[in-house]
């Protein structure tokens, strides 16, 4: 059984989770709290020298790091993913979309503002960048979803996932998503999808297992 | 036969052209320069919202965006990956990696201390987080490489030509590679591959065929 290195309020490991509960995976969670440093220890660092969850341990000391690897490890030969060469290339595109513009925007400002106590002032430098890099990405989203159900292979997708976890988090950290009404729409496509759970009740339901 | 629109001077790009000329693939090269604005117009944000280069066309108006989406595409399926699925997942958390932690930090601070004039001053603020980021990630690679000849599954893999991209180009961009010298060897095993080309020379050799 996998064992999934995780945090409560993040939402890289939160698309792990949604995605193991949707393709009723089962595997052992271990909550990690990053503002307590357990990601900074020797152990952990053992297991992921980038000090980040999640992290899926796959067979003793045998890891998978990156929340968007993890996705392609469990799900890419699941109907979460397509057979076809091209749709499989364009659910990486926006993974890596997610990766490189979205979350270091708004996963930032959604883990300053909402889990540092005082990161609005410590990040107070950054946090113009934040906002600019991250609604840009939301009006690259915007004109994609405005023609479209989902963002890869015209279905539900682990791109739809890995995207999901910080956009659905976006208003908690002061981005308005009002002016984006074709996303809005898709995060309820979302959330309506079978098995889908939130970032709180899958936790819920696993502790209750 | 592919079209690849590409920037001479973008790592991003530089991995698509290094994975191309190793693999003996044929393309048409459209150059596109990001500072002139050519990736902003009308004809190209059609093309890729996102509005990014190296974006590769694979049939009349079906395109894959964003660098380590296209080395997937084009290489998935030739030895710069490996067929195991736990290597393949490893070659992609690199990938995820380099996207996240390292082009951000380097790549940025490439892009504007060595391309954009009075760059520096413009990103003053920005540039002190882009080099304490850009150092821990090459820590993270120190690390790694320790132990190591390549990122992923034992031998050279487009995880290597994603993170080599901005790697091999830190040192033109105040960081200094002397504490690392695990990276320094690797570097020089990856520039010493078979079919290795560098930034410059394989634009040369494109242009001359």
């Amino acid at each position: 059984m996998y064992t999934l290195y995780s945090m409560r309020r993040s939402g890289n490991c939160y698309k792990v989770r949604l995605a193991l509960a949707q393709l009723d995976i089962a595997y052992e969670l271990v909550e990690i709290d990053i503002l307590k440093g357990e990601t900074r220890t020797p152990e952990f660092l053992a297991m992921n020298p980038s000090g980040h969850v999640p992290l899926l341990e796959i067979a003793p000391d045998r890891h998978i790091a990156e929340s968007n690897a993890i996705l392609w490890y469990v799900a890419g030969h699941t109907p979460l993913v397509p057979d076809d060469r091209v749709e499989r290339a364009e659910v990486l595109q926006w993974m890596f979309f997610e990766q490189h513009s979205l979350e270091p925007s708004i996963g930032a400002a959604y883990f300053w503002l909402t889990l540092v106590k005082g990161g609005r002032d410590l990040q107070q430098h950054a946090l113009e960048d934040w906002m600019q890099e991250g609604h840009r990405a939301l009006g690259v989203m915007e004109r994609h979803l405005a023609r479209r159900d989902f963002f890869a292979a015209g279905r539900y997708t682990i791109a739809d996932i890995a995207v999901y976890a910080y956009t659905h988090l976006a208003h908690q950290c002061d981005f308005d998503l009002a002016p984006f009404p074709a996303i809005r729409a898709w995060l309820r496509r979302v959330a309506d999808q079978p098995g889908h759970v939130t970032m709180d009740q899958e936790l819920v339901l696993t502790a209750a297992q």
